[in-house]
């Protein structure tokens, strides 16, 4: 363990241009997880851990944890509270952070074939519902998400922590357009979610064998060339004035329906 | 329409003691709903209006929707800018806001008797959950809300936004306790959701007759005296290291599992 006390360490400043930068953590192949419960399933979950940062606090706190995850960490940095307190990404930060190896899984393909579940979204950009769909999507049991690269960062901070650890664990890969990767797997039965009064509705549709859903932007919904490259599009029935539903929402109930 | 440049007007001061706090808004039957949509859906759904707030770009921009507002409204106010943004609960401020009687609705429980849908919410904290489990009770064409008084304020600006307007329109009661309530009511259907690997499983409740689900606190789940009071419990069957779900997906779950 290095005790650190100057601001301008290296790996501090990497750390906080990895909280910034959705652009910096592609380059970098890194995103930052913070937190105590993070950190422990990020190393249950077998992550490539590079560093290790606690306050003093914490490495008192939770000495158990820092010293299993400083055995796996290829450094391990002890700070004082204030300036952890300056570098960390939440209002009452617990002192225990970690920088992580990104994680896309192409190996998600090899299940397509065996009736997997699959959810692919599309130019989804809120990480709060970004980080709650892929918490659902793990409670639920789904095999894989499929994110277009215009989709909010998933090693955003927010949807790293909105995901309760779920990010470590699913399967998932970025693609350059969802319309692309449908088009390529069509052995796959491919369904657009959409927001129409006439299409088919949820409760008609069978997901038997190997399905992929499609979810489109909170306020644009799917892309025409998205829709267009489904093999069928559904609507999830509504009532109200409103007749929205948020889509982390709209994502749970067909996860549900696919998988129950 | 009444100009006013001070920001010491007694409405103002009425205003921003609204907007911070639910005990006054519940001494004063009021509360405070901000943004055109909300405004226009207040209107729209019949809502006591006793206060329009607008500044004087909106008052430009929004003309038609001003006009018709201030028709049903005791007073109308326009402000400066510059002012408006002083008491306005937004970052982006649209420049609108109104103040409405509150909305308690205990003919609610005329509908238990005939095959009505209800959810009963005990001790739900997040007003983010609160706004989104409402939005999803209207479009999924939930009958009636049972808010234990316990619960963060139904009132709060948070939750009126978030519920997109749902709650001018969805109805609703406040009690004392879920637990009494289920006491006064038992011809109706009552389930407990748990957390609960032994747990009946949610697919194989049936949602038949009138039925009311009960909803527990985002962290500690439901009172044990709730769950006694309760016909009978059921669970989300999930997987994954974390095993659970956000609040308000696992109640939008239940609504569609209720009412599909």
């Amino acid at each position: 363990m290095k005790h650190i006390t100057a601001k301008d360490n290296p790996t501090l400043k990497f750390i906080q241009k990895l909280l910034k930068s959705a652009k910096f953590r592609r380059e970098s192949s890194a995103f930052v997880c913070e937190g105590k419960r993070l950190c422990e399933d990020a190393l249950l979950s077998g992550c490539e851990i590079k560093s290790l940062v606690v306050s003093d606090t914490a490495l008192d706190k939770y000495s158990d944890l820092t010293e299993k995850i400083s055995q796996k960490s290829e450094e391990a940095i002890v700070l004082p509270d204030s300036l952890y307190a300056k570098i960390s990404d939440t209002k009452t930060p617990q002192g225990i952070l970690c920088v992580i190896k990104t994680l896309d899984n192409p190996s998600l393909f090899d299940k397509i074939k065996c009736n997997g579940k699959f959810l692919a979204l599309d130019n989804i950009q809120d990480p709060v519902n970004l980080g709650t769909i892929l918490r659902t999507a793990e409670a639920f049991g789904i095999d894989g998400i499929i994110l277009s690269s215009d989709c909010c960062d998933i090693y955003s901070p927010k949807v790293v922590r909105g995901s309760m650890g779920a990010v470590f664990r699913l399967s998932y890969t970025i693609v350059d357009s969802v319309e692309s990767f449908l088009n390529s797997y069509r052995d796959i039965n491919s369904f657009a979610a959409v927001v129409d009064r006439n299409a088919e509705k949820l409760t008609d549709i069978s997901f038997d064998g190997s399905c992929v859903v499609c979810i489109g932007n909170e306020g644009n919904g799917l892309r025409r060339s998205v829709i267009g490259a489904c093999g069928k599009a559904f609507t999830i029935p509504m009532n109200g004035r409103a007749e929205s539903l948020n889509a982390a929402i709209a994502s749970s109930v067909i996860m549900w329906e696919m998988v129950k």
